[in-house]
C-alpha cells in the first residue's frame, strides 16, 4: 500500500504503527500484535488488552474483532470493559454483530451504547431481532431511547436511517458572536460538525450557516443574514437515491426533516461514501446472481443465498437443452453440430452480458434517459451486428477449416450475426424494461438475458443447418 | 424521485423548478427547457440562453450540454460566453469534453479555466491530447499554470490529480485570533473548507486544525495547542488506495504531500465519492469483460472496447469444443448427451460467477486477506460442495424421467458435482492468484474461471459417459 499513514488526526501523543492487513507485504507486525492480543485473552489479562486496543482506530479494532474466533470476541469486549468503542461493530459483518451481542451481558452493551454517535447506535441496533432491539433500547436513557426508536421507525436503507439526530440548530436573530459563544459553553456538541441550521420555533428549517462562512463574519452580523438555503432530504427518501442527490448537488451535507418540514437529523457526506460503495457493490453481487449475503457468512447462509439463482439458471438451461431436443435428429446425423452449438450460445451470452453490465451501470448512475434511450438502443445494435459480423466471418472460416464443410460455415456464421444481434437487443432491452416495470435490473436482467441468448443461439443454429442440410 | 429537492444551497434568490431527469415520471418541464433552449440556440440569442442557464447546477448545465448535438455544444458555450462554467464539462463524459474544447475558440477556454478550482482543471485537462493541453495551459497565469503543471506530473488516477490545491495555511505561533482576522480579511481563500493546515517555513506539515475547534477557542489561544495530527497522504498514491484511507479513517479530509514531506493539496471527502464510485463502476463493467468506454462513447470506440474479451471467449469457446470433438464418437451414439451437455457446463459456470463475484468484490474492499483466505477458500469449496450435490441429484433424477436411463442420470450427477466443486475452486482460487500476481482480478479473473468450467464440465460429463457406456 502506497498510502502513507503517519499518525492518527485527533489524538495526539506517542502514536502505534497502524495496522494495514490487506497488501501488507510484511504482516509480521500484525500477526505478532494478534498473537499478543490472543495471549492476554487467554490469560484474562485486561489491564495489557486495554493498553493493547486503545490505541487503535475504530477501523483497526473492528479488524482485530473479524479476525479473533467467535468465542474470543465477546471476551475481549468483556474484558476491555467500558473502554470498548461499540462503533467498531458498524464495521464488521453483520453476523459477527449480531453474535457478539447475543454473547454479551446487556448491561455492557448498555454503556456502550450511551457513548455511541445516533447513526451508530441505529445502524447496530437496526440488524437485530426485535425481542434483543427491545431489551438494549429500554438500558437507554429516555431522550436517547426515543430518537433511536424514532429513527427505526423510518424505513431501512433510508436517509432517516443514516442521519446523525446530533446537530446544532440555532434561531434566525442570534448574531454570529452569540453563536460562537454558545458553541464556545455548550457541551453536548457533535463530535464534528461543518454548518449551523437555523431553524423557526417548531423547529422548521429556514436555512443553514457554513462554518467557514461564520468565522469570516463580524460577531455583531445576523445569524439570518449570512444564512444559505439548504438542501434537505426526507427522512423516508432511500439512502441511494440521497447519495445521488448529494453527488448531483455536490454536497457535503444535507438536513433531513420529517413529513412535517422539521429538521430530525443531518447526512453527510462520509456517510454517503459508505452509501455509494455498499450500493456498488450490491449492484455487482446482484448481477452475479448473488443474493444477500455478506462476505462472513456462514456456509449454510451462503449456500442458501446462491440457491435461487443456480434454480433459475437450471430451468434456463433445461429450456435450452429441451430446444436442442428439437433436433435431436439432425444432431444424430451431424456430429459436428453438436461440437459447435456451444460456440454460438457462448459468444452470444458474453455480448449480452457486456450490454447489459453497460446497461445496469448507466441506470444506476441515472446517466441512460428518456433523452438518449433511443441513441443508447441504436448504437447497441450496430456493435452487435458489427461485432457479429466479424466473429460471424472468423468462426466461419474456421468451421470450414476444421470441418471441411462450406455449409457449416455459412450455418455458423449466420447463427452467430443472428445471436449477437438478438443478445445486443435483450442486453439494453431487458434492464431498461425492467427499471420501467420498477423491478431492480441488478437482480433480474441476467436470467432473462442468458435465456434468450441461450434459445436463440440453440436454435437460430440447430434450425439453420436441419433447414441447409435437409436433416 | 423521492428525495425533495426545495432549493438550492448558497445560493438565495429566486430559485427555477430543478431539473430531474431520470425517473421523472412528468418530464414535461424539461422537455420544454430543452426545446427553449434549442430555440435561442437557433435564433442565436444570447441574452435569452443566459437567462435560462443562470440558474442551473452544474451538474444540471452538464445534463443539457450532454442532450444537445454536438454541434450545438460548442455554440452553447460561445453565445453564453463568459458566465458559462466551465466545471460543467468535468460532469460529461470524455467524449463530449473532449469534442467540446476541441471547438472552442483557445480565448474562451483560456477564461473559463481562470474561474476554474484547481482539481476541476486538471480534471478536464488531463484526458486532452499533449498538444491541446500545451496549447490551452499557455493560456492560463503563471501560478495557476505552475500548479496544474505539477498536478498533471503525478501520475493518472493519483492523489496528486484528485487534489485541491488551494488549502490554508497558518505557522503554529499564530493566535486562534490572527487565524480568524486573516480569514476574515483574505481574498483568495477556497471556497468551501473544514480544516486549516499548520505548516514550518519550509511548508512541512506540523498539523491541522478543524474549524470547529477554532471557533469553540478563545482569540488568545496558540493554534499549535489546539492543533491535531493529520492524515497524510502522499500524491503518488493511487486514488483507490486514497479512497481506502478515507473510509477506513473515516477522514473528512486528508492532507497531499510531495515526496518532501512538504504540503501541496488538500483531499476532501467529496472528491472521494466520485472516486468511489467511479472504482466500483470500473470492477463491475471488468467483470463483464468491458473495457474503457464512457457511456456516451460511440458505436466505434465501443465496438472496439468490446472486442478483445470477446475474442479471448472465442478462444475459450473453441477450446471447449475442442474437447467435446474428443468424444464425437460417444456423441454419434447417444444424442442425449448432445442435449445434456450445455447443463453441465451451464451451472458450473454460474456457479463459479458467483463465488469469483463475490472474491473481486472482497479484494477490491480490502475484506479478503491473510487472514480469512484459508477459511474463505474452505468454506467456497463446502458450498460448491453442497450446491454441486443438489444440483446433482435434482438433474440426475429430471435426466432420467426424460431419457428414461438411469445411468445417464449417474453420469451427470457425477459430472456435475465434478464441475460445481471445479467451479468454486476456480472462483476463489483464480482472482486471489491473480492478485498475488498484481493482475487486476476484475478484469482477468473470468477468462481462467469460464475457460475452467467449460473445459471441465464437457470432459467430466461426455468422459464419464464414455467409460459408462464403454463408447
Amino acid at each position: 500500500m502506497a498510502t502513507e499513514l503517519k499518525t492518527k488526526p485527533s489524538n495526539p501523543g506517542p502514536v502505534e504503527p497502524p495496522i494495514e492487513v490487506i497488501r501488507n507485504e510484511d504482516d509480521h507486525f500484525l500477526r505478532e500484535f494478534i498473537a499478543s492480543i490472543k495471549q492476554a485473552l487467554a490469560n484474562g489479562n485486561a489491564d495489557e488488552l486495554r493498553g493493547l486496543t486503545e490505541q487503535l482506530y475504530v477501523s483497526e479494532l473492528a479488524e482485530v474483532l473479524t479476525i479473533l474466533s467467535e468465542e474470543e470476541r465477546p471476551k475481549l469486549i468483556e474484558l476491555i470493559g467500558e473502554g470498548f468503542d461499540f462503533a467498531a461493530l458498524t464495521e464488521v459483518d453483520e453476523q459477527i454483530r449480531i453474535d457478539v451481542l447475543d454473547a454479551l451481558p446487556l448491561h455492557l452493551i448498555a454503556a456502550g451504547f450511551v457513548e455511541l454517535e445516533s447513526d451508530d447506535a441505529v445502524y447496530i441496533l437496526e440488524d437485530l431481532p426485535e425481542d434483543a432491539q427491545a431489551e438494549i433500547l429500554r438500558t437507554i436513557p429516555t431522550l436517547d431511547r426515543l430518537a433511536l426508536q424514532r429513527a427505526l421507525d423510518y424505513p431501512e436503507e433510508s436517509a432517516g436511517r443514516r442521519m446523525q439526530s446530533n446537530f446544532i440548530a440555532v434561531p434566525p436573530f442570534w448574531t454570529v458572536g452569540r453563536a460562537i459563544d454558545y458553541m464556545r459553553e455548550a457541551s453536548d456538541l457533535p463530535e464534528e460538525f461543518h454548518d449551523l441550521f437555523v431553524v423557526d420555533p417548531g423547529y422548521r428549517l429556514l436555512g443553514f450557516v457554513k462554518l467557514n462562512r461564520l468565522l469570516r463574519s463580524k460577531r455583531p452580523v445576523a445569524i439570518e443574514s449570512i444564512m444559505d438555503e439548504v438542501q434537505e432530504i426526507s427522512a423516508e427518501t432511500d439512502q441511494e437515491d440521497a447519495a445521488h442527490t448529494f453527488q448531483k448537488y455536490d454536497l457535503t451535507s444535507a438536513a433531513v426533516v420529517d413529513k412535517g418540514g422539521r429538521l430530525v437529523g443531518v447526512l453527510t457526506v462520509d456517510d454517503i461514501v459508505d452509501v455509494v460503495q455498499e450500493e456498488a457493490g450490491e449492484d455487482m453481487l446482484a448481477l452475479a446472481g448473488v443474493g444477500d449475503e455478506e462476505f462472513s457468512d456462514s456456509v449454510r447462509t451462503i449456500t442458501r443465498s446462491r440457491l435461487p439463482w443456480l434454480c433459475i439458471n437450471l430451468a434456463t438451461a433445461v429450456l435450452a437443452s429441451l430446444v436442442i431436443g428439437l433436433f435431436d435428429a439432425t444432431l444424430e446425423q451431424m456430429v459436428a453440430l453438436a461440437i459447435l452449438m456451444p460456440i454460438v450460445a457462448s459468444m452470444g451470452g458474453n455480448a449480452a452480458t457486456q450490454t447489459m453490465t453497460v446497461a445496469v451501470r448507466a441506470i444506476a448512475t441515472h446517466q441512460l434517459d428518456p433523452y438518449n434511450m433511443g441513441r443508447v438502443v441504436l448504437r447497441e445494435t450496430y456493435v452487435g451486428l458489427v461485432n457479429g459480423g466479424a466473429f460471424a466471418l472468423l468462426m466461419g472460416i474456421v468451421a470450414i477449416i476444421w470441418f471441411g464443410d462450406a455449409g457449416l460455415g455459412l450455418v455458423i456464421g449466420t447463427a452467430m450475426v443472428v445471436n449477437m444481434l438478438a443478445a445486443a437487443l435483450a442486453g439494453i432491452l431487458i434492464p431498461i424494461a425492467l427499471d420501467r416495470f420498477r423491478v431492480d435490473p441488478a437482480i433480474a436482467s441476467s436470467v432473462f438475458v442468458t435465456t434468450v441468448t441461450d434459445v436463440v443461439g440453440f436454435f437460430a443454429f440447430l434450425g439453420l443447418a436441419a433447414l441447409w442440410f435437409g436433416i
